[in-house]
């Protein structure tokens, strides 16, 4: 591979897939990628801010993710890079251990690239990084480093976690692929909790191939995290990436909500059907009535229950240093009852069996992942729902782009499976994303 | 096989390896010994009162438990049995399935022999079952009739509950051995729920070969119950029964309410460490202190938020028709915040850790099941402090015959393992039985 090419792979934000192949029979490409990588990020940061720290160097270790950068989201432990979690509490903290899936990636051989901006505690309080599309607007929150990475190019794959929205939503709002995996996929071992019920690990990438191939190699388990259950495991060729889905049945879903998303939203989704339909797809409209009733007040619900417990102690040390959302967080959730709580988690089961049952017959679900653009200004990371539902059931979820808003700013549409199907939804995004032919490219920063 | 070797298998409380060697090669042995038994289980009733309803027939299905009488604790669904739950709400009710374990007892050949009486909901309101042993003592609760049921001799086989010390605890007041598995072994779909966190299904039986043969039978997983995890799968001979574990280690584990243990119920325990040292052992004091202390209040307030949750309605729509226990049940977990309720749910995780660290090095824990023998009276089924602990854990626990006291009545001891070692525990368990060399036999009613 030329010098050229290893530049533009860079400058272009080749995907992981198209790297891995470019890097097999180069063993220096791979450092030299990374270096420009490390290069192109130091020139972005004073604009996009989407990180809180970046790598000292760039070496790493054989193994088959050997070569390809992987940001890292601020809530997830790592042993040689701080760890703020987005609070001034933890400022400059060193985790002694990395988290399960930090240790995971090194072994595969993956970079260790830094540490990239959340929201305090992946909950409101919004960080610094903008937009790189349009520097006004929010990236989104709370994994809004790792979207904003991603999306300006500074490397292949980033990791973030979602508990309301803030992998499909950011995804969304960046033009970039966001994957929520099936809830338990990633053991959560060393990732701050907000609230462990609905915590997930994710992806993102710009290709459905890449955050395939990141769940293939990175979904697992780990006896330090009871909830995790790993989906069945699949294999993903870096040549051809994984096998589309033809022609899918898939349920329309757009909620009773449809009428608040903006109308270049609303465009952008019906023009995918009919794009989708053109390329031999089937799809149909779906109610998910009680879905949509009910997932509100019970995610809210488990969130701050479980949020009040886990940030209780520390708003009550740190009173000026903890922000006024999540002081707010823990007043709501103190207030929820032992019997409210269950309530709400038996909704949550409920929901999943009814889901289960609705989506029979369909290869996926395809609805909205926002409103629409991202919200104007930093201090608002934008609304969790359309993701939210997703969130709760703890299906998987991926975020696609699809076109741009009025005011230049990407959007997306969300694919949605069932519980542990996850290899199938990739297999189905995979087809959405070809029968789409949609790429937004790399904003200048 | 002769009729006389028959009916003495019947008389005397064969055991279910014993039995199945009977039935190998004679078809109509078992349909005898079933009918044997419910002959004896019909002259018993009037006294006992350990059954909530009896077979019309003990006809059979060819399996590996074929000839097998297993009576039901009738808080778990029988499609062709009322199931009461031990509550006059549900007086007469049939339910529309079988539980998981009901349904795989059929499909093993098992005989379904009847309902047998439990407390209220498997809470504290008693039903009318007598101690075999002494008519005027309480057998415990609340797998009440099960306990009692295998203790006369009318059954080889019963399925119990725990949420507390349901199965520890009447078997130690019954002389039989009780087995409550890992967390999660036996799917509980079918089962009312008390508090999903804390219920277990186990196993009365006379012999630690004979639950150790249910649980490899019976343990499994089940998509409708989300905390099902199978332990690993074991085999056990039907010649040979499970292989002893020689010369285990022991930790002997008092707790501060040591002092508290009746007489006769701390000899019988030190008789027995002297006995499994002679036999070869090794047996160590260990000190659980956290565990000892913390336990009680989290134990209560998960069971008692999670019961309130369950029984909120059920107490408002039949106040006529519920105890003033499972009210105050209701009322207690109604106290509770969600932050109480998680704070109790973080101490059980953080405890199993905790467990998990003591426990290494040593094959089980040797400590006692109950206080001493079943209280007088039937309104008190007995306390369950020293089975509480290992509910909580989640970890398996038997309860083996040990001894008599000053009453007549049996005491036990309890053998507790790592989670999810639950064929090592066993395995120790039969040693232990072997070395103690102990048969309460049978009462006669």
């Amino acid at each position: 591979m030329s010098e050229a090419n290893r530049s533009s792979a860079a400058a272009r934000g080749a995907g992981v897939l198209e790297l891995l192949r470019l890097f097999k029979n180069d063993d220096v490409a791979a450092d030299r990628y990374a270096a420009a990588c490390l290069d192109k990020t130091k020139a972005a940061e004073p604009v996009l801010k989407a990180f809180e720290y970046l790598p000292r160097d760039t070496s790493r270790r054989p193994g088959p993710l050997s070569g390809i950068p992987v940001a890292i989201k601020d809530i997830i432990a790592t042993a040689d890079m701080p760890t703020t979690n987005g609070s001034p509490v933890y400022k400059g903290v060193v985790p002694t251990a990395d988290a399960w899936i930090v240790e995971r990636l090194r072994n595969l051989g993956a970079t260790i690239f830094g540490k990239t901006v959340s929201t305090e505690f992946a909950w409101r309080h919004p960080g610094p990084t903008v937009n790189p599309w349009n520097h006004d607007h929010t990236p989104g929150g709370s994994s809004s480093g790792s979207a904003a990475a991603v999306a300006a190019g500074l490397v292949p794959l980033a990791l973030g976690t979602q508990t309301l929205g803030s992998v499909v939503r950011p995804a969304a709002f960046n033009g970039v692929v966001g994957f929520k995996p099936s809830f338990g996929a990633i053991p959560r071992t060393g990732v701050h909790p907000l609230s462990p019920s609905l915590d997930h690990v994710g992806f993102f990438a710009r290709r459905v191939d890449d955050v395939a191939l990141a769940l293939s190699l990175l979904g697992g388990s780990s006896d330090s995290d009871r909830h995790g259950r790993p989906v069945p495991a699949f294999e993903v060729s870096i040549e051809g990436g994984v096998a589309p889905i033809e022609k899918p049945r898939l349920a329309i879903v757009r909620f009773a909500k449809w009428s608040r998303a903006e109308p270049e939203q609303q465009q952008v989704f019906d023009a995918a059907i009919a794009k989708l339909r053109d390329a031999g797809g089937v799809l149909e409209e779906l109610e998910l009535e009680s879905l949509d009733q009910a997932n509100w007040s019970a995610v809210n619900t488990i969130l701050t229950s479980e949020g009040a417990f886990i940030f209780d102690g520390l708003v009550e040390r740190y009173p000026d240093r903890t922000s006024d959302p999540l002081k707010s967080l823990v007043q709501t959730g103190k207030a929820h009852s032992a019997t409210e709580y269950l309530g709400a988690k038996a909704t949550q089961e409920r929901l999943r069996f009814e889901f289960a049952k609705s989506i029979w017959g369909f290869d996926a679900v395809l609805t909205l992942p926002a409103f629409g653009e991202a919200p104007k200004g930093l201090s608002y990371t934008g609304d969790a729902e359309y993701c939210a539902p997703w969130t709760l059931l703890g299906v998987p979820a991926i975020s696609l782009p699809a076109g741009f808003g009025k005011n230049g700013l990407p959007l997306g549409l969300q694919v949605v499976g069932a519980y542990r199907e996850d290899y199938k939804i990739l297999r189905v995004a995979k087809w959405v994303e070809s029968a789409l032919k949609f790429n937004p490219g790399i904003p200048g920063i």
